[in-house]
């Protein structure tokens, strides 16, 4: 089994944006050089992350966008409904729950879950909150094997054993905590100062450039 | 000039959340080894890492966690503190001024602005939202150069050139739309679904890994 690199993968979403766009405003064929000026990237790497997917743009046609859009959102796994819960209805997950990009990528959040016995029994952006006691009924009831955290760093890791208990097998990780899961179980870490260092270390080597000129 | 290669930059913020752990747990050392045990890395991968921060372990004493701390903390930009605008506080925004982990990062949101009259003159967690004639002259005042974006993406590219003008420098665009800025300007895209496409495919592979076990 060949992996597809993370790098590629990444872009995978970013050509799907691009793609959709550019359906929108009534087109049927993209050469990769389109794609690739939309998001300043080269040709040859749209080619070769595009190939993961088993799609072969053919000479001075280009890619068919439909052909393309599908290709993608079959390899990723988006072309079907997935369910997901998520625990921790606080700021984040409450943005989290408003999201709209995750319904265009059919993830459906069928429930929230909170500690906080406020919360429970409301319902945000349409998912209602649950206490944690319902979580393991809940998640077997949809057959759910994805989940959000967006709970505080203590409770991460207390949280991760419920969903494990429960048959979560892939955990999306907004808390900044690490967390230890199973090994069937797949963690994503999602930390915003990653970003942000990212950004700021790059708009320091800008300056030094800059300045350097 | 060397640069530090991204998946090494992204890491620092993780190492930093480590060490912050370690030393309220009133430790004063630590080892690459314990660093990358609580990280399931290589101590290779941490020594090579921290490296680019200036500093390097003692054989059989390892590191010290407070010149480590800073150290980190002093190359990424994050022991003086920064300025920010928010532009767009609908519920991501929203959730973004309430985010914690900025402060403790030194990353403070001066300001945010909604072209929505009636979020206008508001305070989310603190930080005042005002209509978008009034960006120019707050980003000119508190000497702001970085602007988080989390407006929809058909205002993302308007949004972006008022923050041009205004003499932003750093861009940490939310928005899933591609935006456009002159060269002097960094952009750092988050998009939430990226992180979401790792996770399902990931989630495939490993059941796939399972399934041919």
């Amino acid at each position: 089994m060949t992996s597809i690199p993370l790098p590629s993968l990444r872009r995978l979403p970013r050509y799907l944006n691009v793609l959709e766009n550019f359906q929108s405003q009534g087109r049927d064929t993209v050469s990769a050089t389109d794609i690739a000026d939309e998001l300043d990237l080269k040709p040859i790497q749209i080619r070769k992350d595009m190939a993961f997917t088993g799609i072969v743009g053919k000479p001075k046609v280009g890619y068919n966008i439909f052909d393309l859009i599908s290709a993608i959102r079959k390899f990723i796994g988006w072309s079907k409904e997935t369910n997901a819960v998520l625990v921790g209805a606080g700021s984040l997950g409450t943005a989290l729950l408003g999201y709209e990009g995750f319904s265009r990528r059919n993830l459906k959040i069928v429930a929230a879950f909170d500690s906080n016995t406020e919360k429970q029994g409301r319902t945000v952006y349409q998912t209602r909150v649950y206490s944690m006691d319902m979580l393991e009924s809940i998640v077997r009831e949809h057959n759910v094997k994805m989940a959000i955290i967006t709970v505080p760093p203590p409770s991460a890791q207390t949280v991760t054993d419920a969903l494990v208990r429960a048959g979560i097998l892939g955990i999306w990780n907004f808390s900044p905590a690490e967390i230890q899961a199973p090994p069937e179980v797949v963690v994503k870490r999602e930390d915003l100062s990653e970003g942000l260092a990212v950004l700021f270390v790059h708009m320091q080597e800008k300056q030094l450039q800059t300045g350097e000129a």
